[in-house]
């Protein structure tokens, strides 16, 4: 059994209203020392294959046929075995 | 600077009905090797502070205050200087 950790940001070119409106929240808090955040996606996957290299293609191939939005959206993961 | 990598997930005794939906659609799409996944939230936050514990305290404010639901949800973060 493996376990993904993939996270699934915003491309950099890409403005991000929702952490601007929780930096913003923040400040209103007085929490001022905050110079930027990003919300983004994290999903833990647990995969049950017989090699990480088969594992690894199925998290390849869901984010491309599902999880991840590539005109807008990066991925990364962090994969082990459990 | 102090940079943060905040993870809010759902108690583990909340349904997940996002995950659910989300498994659902992988194994429509042949991904059966999938056992279980979830989505979370994870931030990415810059903190100005002069030292560590300083900035630490900067994120336990700001999840009681605002990032987290204290009741369906829960909370661990990573910190480094940057």
């Amino acid at each position: 059994m493996y376990l993904v950790k993939l996270y699934v940001t915003h491309k950099p070119s890409i403005l991000d209203p929702q952490g601007e409106a929780i930096k913003k929240a923040l400040h209103n808090l007085n929490h001022n020392s905050i110079t930027s955040i990003t919300q983004d996606k994290y999903f833990e996957i647990k995969i049950d294959a017989n090699c990480k290299e088969d594992a690894e293609k199925v998290v390849k191939k869901s984010c491309e046929e599902l999880l991840v939005n590539q005109n807008m959206e990066t991925s990364h993961y962090e994969i082990k075995e459990v």
